[in-house]
């Protein structure tokens, strides 16, 4: 592994959307299609030969001595959230074009083709919707569902893909469900301190958690804060604080079972010093590899909306926003990944993800394999974000010994 | 009292600033112009002469018998909040006018001079402050803080009063400290629901509650939803949550004492579904008319922060918004008027006032009646608020009574 390279390879994509608060690097935008010109230049002094797909996602191809074989697959994103930093996505294509290069400073032509992917997409930061680029290469591109979403800016998702000069009409023929392929392997930032805290160098993710996420919305009735007596109010901030504090202790007697739950949203309606909240709206976003664990969670929620109708009259609503099914990862590629991680003395750990990833997409058409590298404090999403280049390319190196090894 | 005619006056009003939102007819607007412009005409007509003081304050003037006794005044405002109801002032205003032309009706020259005071600036919404008008007849402008206050436009409260045809500079010309005032009175919807609640008629107001208001900036650290273990966090908004329960425990032990504590504003940040909230920023009111029971609140807040800083490792900043002294009404002037119902028959009740009134400022410049109506389920603020016609005419009624027997 050349760390010197692959830091250039990091730097390369990074001057595209960079600002002082952070990487710009949005779904379908310009920023993005800038960043995939990057790569396909990057990887053609390679020799590869690329191709875009009908989602837009790039792939990049390294033919290998035998075309019956059905080909290996790295791959991960280019595209970032709001002010995002420079390594969530980016460290797995800069991996993979590591892993091209090194194959050819040692001029091996493995026995399969290697594909390097760059999935558009991913961050559900602009459209609401995340690995969209994954998702249409697994089949499962809803062309109703999709059709429907819009960015900040009122942009449908139609609108945006023809702005890029992709035609909404045939994504899904993106598409290689049924096709033989060999394996996928994607590596990514952990995003979260389990790796850090515990000094391992790997991670070798076992599931992907899905989120189950609710909309609550708390309805007491607005009054006047000096005139209203205590118990005459109905005050939606307060059933609020209840259900947080609820979520967070079910979530902490599931931990056990992986479980995590959050508020990330609440707002208070009218929002005035001098009003007790009539209104308040909150998001929950419950995650886990365990989906009995993750039920758990809910109907404890269930129980606090009932005591909270009873005993503060606030008229509670919910909805179900997502309620995904966990991945389980392929067995036989956690077992050989973490013996790669024994054979090159690399201190690693079986654990789950729970953030989703284009990995979870690509495992139901192929065997996937995903590996988690470390990063500063768990930060990411944001400006601060770190992985440093030596983790980086112990993270290279593991997965190019698995490539050549599985083919 | 005449009925019918409060209700045109009323009318009359309630024409400017119309909306099927609610009325708009904020401090020192056109539309506040244009509703003292209708007040001057409806006391122009009933022989009043009209006064325009440095601050923008309608002074219309009813000569007494004897110039030399110190005159009577009535007074309310005219403003309203954004989107607000056709009851909060004009209801004192209108009662004030209802006085005068009952008193021509019966052909009475009261001893003393009647004033009828429209107050400008009562209602915080534009500025973040309230009671401008009786501030400044008080001899309580402050011309440092007032320069400073812009509203959500971005105009300054000087360019404001400007294009109003208002001297900055020479507002604080509008005192009347040291002049001697007979008695001022006002009669206000109550805002809250004690009235409808115990059936009685008119509230005399004993004492009225001043704010104590403060911000309170919660900061943890914010990470990912997905991937951050519940142990590893450090949520503001669970910290918020606490301390909205512990703002409403802590009010509730203190109902005794008549005080009541609100959490009005809550924000989280960044406030995305998949981000453990870093920070969270609240506003908290606390009112009521003891001061050792509004400290009471304030050092059970003070613990809350300690104890999430010890135990939730959250970083709690707060400081003082407001911190004003309540104002205790003249106890012969209650007196007064509690046996002016009795009188009169009118079932009434003594009690605080929740929310601040121009009455509180004209209390420290001579002796202050307040006397509260009641309203609709306590409704105010609001499009929706309500008080009946034949209620405000027993306002009226009263406190013609109460004058004509004070002279």
């Amino acid at each position: 592994m050349n760390i010197k390279r692959i830091e250039d390879t990091l730097n390369e994509f990074n001057k595209i959307g960079y600002s002082r608060h952070g990487m710009n690097r949005l779904a379908f935008t310009k920023e993005e299609e800038k960043v995939k010109r990057v790569l396909i230049e990057l990887c053609e002094k390679e020799g590869m030969e690329a191709r875009i797909d009908h989602c837009g996602n790039v792939i990049m191809i390294k033919e290998g001595k035998n075309p019956n074989l059905a080909p290996v697959i790295i791959g991960s994103h280019l595209d970032t959230v709001y002010n995002g930093g420079q390594y969530d996505g980016s460290v797995g294509v800069g991996v993979g074009v590591e892993i091209i290069c090194s194959i050819n400073d040692r001029n091996i032509q493995p026995e399969r083709r290697v594909e390097l992917i760059c999935f558009v997409g991913e961050e559900a930061s602009r459209f609401g919707m995340g690995t969209i680029g994954s998702s249409a290469m697994a089949g499962k591109f809803d062309q109703e569902v999709m059709s429907r979403l819009t960015d900040q800016e009122g942009v449908s998702f139609p609108k945006a893909v023809e702005n890029v000069e992709l035609d909404f009409e045939t994504i899904r023929l993106a598409s290689r469900e049924g096709e033989r392929i060999h394996a996928f392997f994607e590596v990514h930032i952990e995003q979260g301190p389990v790796l850090e805290n515990h000094q391992k160098k790997i991670g070798v993710v076992t599931a992907i958690a899905a989120p189950t996420r609710l909309k609550v919305t708390i309805v007491g009735k607005a009054s006047h804060s000096g005139t209203t007596p205590m118990n005459y109010r109905k005050d939606a901030l307060l059933g609020a604080s209840e259900i947080a504090l609820t979520v967070e202790e079910a979530a902490k007697l599931e931990a056990v079972n992986g479980t995590v739950a959050t508020v990330g949203q609440c707002s208070v309606f009218p929002g005035a010093m001098n009003v007790v909240p009539g209104r308040a709206e909150m998001k929950i976003d419950i995650r886990g590899t365990n989906v009995e664990s993750k039920q758990v969670v809910v109907l404890k929620l269930l129980e606090c909306f009932k005591d909270l109708k009873n005993r503060r009259h606030l008229d509670i609503q919910y909805e179900y926003l997502v309620d995904k099914a966990p991945v389980k990862l392929d067995t036989k590629m956690i077992n050989s990944l973490s013996t790669t991680c024994e054979e090159l003395g690399v201190p690693h750990l079986q654990m789950v993800s729970g953030a989703g990833h284009d990995a979870m997409n690509m495992a139901s058409i192929c065997p996937t394999g995903l590996l988690f590298i470390p990063c500063k404090e768990g930060l990411s999403h944001h400006k601060n974000e770190f992985a440093s280049i030596e983790d980086i390319a112990i993270g290279a190196q593991v997965l190019e010994h698995e490539i050549l090894k599985s083919m």
